[in-house]
């Protein structure tokens, strides 16, 4: 047997209990927003045809984790959820429920160069409504994003846009005045005339973009958000909010917390794309399968909760752990276990009679565990961890206590 | 841009709406026992460099995925999670509270021959306690698997024996043995005589076996499970039990459904394995670290469920659909819909104003959405999408039916 390498690859994560139970709350606190909504769970392989995904991330394609099978499949690790929704609509459209409202919480992976905040493997959160171009459905969207940070209890604005604004712009200058907020105008007016652009031109395409007014498509779209009763406070018109992406039809929008920095989650229309994905034989290509959504940063998500203290510091599993004092006190220790067992409280027992019972109110404490059983002849005592008190109770005491407090 | 490909690779599953949720569904009630046991998670990444994972799985190596990236990392898929979390013990050995109860819920991925109930990409569900050899920790596994399937409500017998009772048996002997409830007696005595024992050795050794009391460790853990209030008609002693892995130190086991047929979830003390495969400077090779857990079969879990009508098959996401009955409405309708989520109502609103009512509603059916809503000017109607009747009725009534009933 060969040494063990104790390494994790770079880009890549352990997560350990205290953070891998943050992130289970906030997968569990999604999925509850998201359910109330309508919307329901897909998943999809980790591997596909690495075909599948060729052509249709631009310059990033070299980031896809490629291979070739022992059985000579050309596959690829999951790089997005879009491509693989795609797949989906096309493969199941006479099962899937239209307008389908999908949520998708799984790990992508990408080569990319590790840093602060970057990762190869990182979990995905997307949620989308396909099959329908309803402004409703629109606004739907922005009202799900408000409630889930709503939910979470953080502050955040929409800023929204409509894609519209950039039509008679061509490609490479918009993806610069996407950086407006991120360089600031200067620096954005250099890039413009570096891809050519005359300086005064661009200095009229962004002062004429700032002075954009609300589309009839925006206007329509928040007039029913706030028929949804949406806080509209949180809602800001941005006319020049561009977007990396180029495929977006309609609205689009950023979210951003108003106590940090950086996008939280951000999406919009896009109902050219997933006809333009699934060109075959099934679904013509180029048909239209319209379609609105978000992906929601989950790493910066929690990132920002654990700035703002808003994450559960003490996501405890059990509430009590009931010692052994010694050898001889091992069966009443056991009965008073089972005892609290049948009661349904969620417990432990230590799980070593030898161990000092110093060791083991350690063990309660560096879990987190609130309080502690002592059983000592026929004393039963109930310490409580953080107040360092403890007490002699009937076991009936021990319970109401327990239950009542957490 | 090339044609979608319109295809799963072989031995992958997509999971639609209706399957995850089910999924989704066992996952949560896994964790909540686990957790009120004490048990916390664990999560390791998809790739691993590949040279951890060589040397450890014996002729099924031939099974992993493995490949460079550009970066020319030589990697490979999670194969399995224990050894992941043996990496894990020494890597973060100051970090962990010992003894350690985990639990690990991820895909592996094997290059299998896909066939039925076998598949490439599946979940892994393992809970382990790490650093122990008390006979405690052994009957709170037991424990834990027993109520883990009381609470799905399935009835099953955990067949136990003692890998003590195979020490002066060969390997290759053992593996024939293991069969012994899936081909009969006779099969394996041919298989034990096929591999070179002789025939009445054989018979000798497979009625010994069965004669073989239980041994004092198996004596003390199941007294020690009794003391813990476990159903003790749930277990039953198997001396002629094998289990095929040869790295069992101690009590080995296979959950079976009552009802059903194959292992349910199986398991066993593994005292030298995670010291053996930790073989690096930190933690001296041969070290022990012992351990006893279980994995469980995810997908047989759910087939067996399933099978018994276990499984809740209305997950319903949203308790009422708001329609819209014609364009007009639409404003009357949203108000109906902001009422019910500000009254934390889980509902959806039809997205789309110009679709027929019949066609909304056969929406809400679909999506086994128990309530559709019809605003018609000033009446409210609420139709039960079960019973096929509907009423006017105030908002206030309609939260009060809703949330009553569900």
């Amino acid at each position: 047997m060969n040494k063990i390498q104790v390494r994790t690859l770079k880009g890549f994560r352990d997560f350990l209990p205290r953070e891998a139970k943050k992130r289970q709350w906030l997968i569990n606190t999604l999925v509850s927003v998201f359910e109330s909504y309508g919307f329901e769970p897909l998943e999809t392989p980790a591997l596909e045809y690495a075909e599948l995904l060729k052509g249709k991330y631009g310059e990033e394609e070299k980031l896809i984790y490629e291979f070739e099978t022992k059985g000579k499949d050309k596959v690829a690790l999951r790089y997005d959820q879009t491509v693989p929704l795609s797949r989906v609509i096309t493969q199941y459209q006479n099962e899937l429920v239209f307008p389908f409202k999908r949520y998708q919480i799984q790990n992508v992976w990408r080569g990319e160069n590790p840093q602060k905040g970057r990762y190869r493997e990182f979990i995905q959160c997307d949620a989308d409504i396909i099959g329908t171009t309803s402004p409703i459905a629109d606004a739907e969207i922005l009202k799900l994003v408000l409630d889930i940070y709503k939910t979470l209890g953080l502050s955040v604005t929409i800023k929204i846009n409509d894609s519209e604004n950039f039509k008679n712009l061509d490609k490479k200058y918009v993806a610069a005045i996407d950086k407006l907020e991120k360089i600031g105008e200067s620096e954005v007016l250099s890039e413009l005339t570096g891809k050519g652009m005359a300086e005064e031109t661009a200095r009229k395409a962004l002062s004429d973009l700032a002075k954009k007014p609300q589309t009839e498509k925006i206007k329509k779209i928040l007039s029913t958000l706030k028929q949804m009763g949406a806080d509209m406070n949180c809602i800001a018109y941005e006319p020049t909010l561009a977007r990396g992406l180029d495929y977006y039809t309609g609205i689009i929008f950023e979210t951003v917390a108003q106590r940090s920095s950086g996008s939280l989650c951000s999406g919009g229309r896009f109902d050219k794309l997933i006809g333009l994905f699934s060109g075959n034989d099934t679904l013509p290509a180029g048909r239209q399968v319209p379609a609105v959504g978000f992906g929601l940063g989950f790493d910066r998500t929690i990132e920002v909760l654990e700035e703002q203290n808003l994450l559960p510091e003490n996501n405890i599993s059990s509430k009590v752990l009931v010692t052994i004092f010694n050898n001889g006190l091992k069966e009443k220790s056991l009965e008073v276990y089972s005892f609290l067992r049948n009661a349904n409280v969620s417990c432990e027992i230590y799980l070593d009679e030898n161990t000092p019972l110093e060791k083991q109110l350690k063990y309660a404490d560096k879990k987190s565990i609130p309080y502690s059983i002592i059983v000592d002849g026929n004393n039963i005592a109930l310490k409580d961890m953080e107040k360092r008190e403890q007490q002699n109770l009937s076991l009936k005491e021990i319970i109401e206590i327990i239950s009542g407090t957490i």
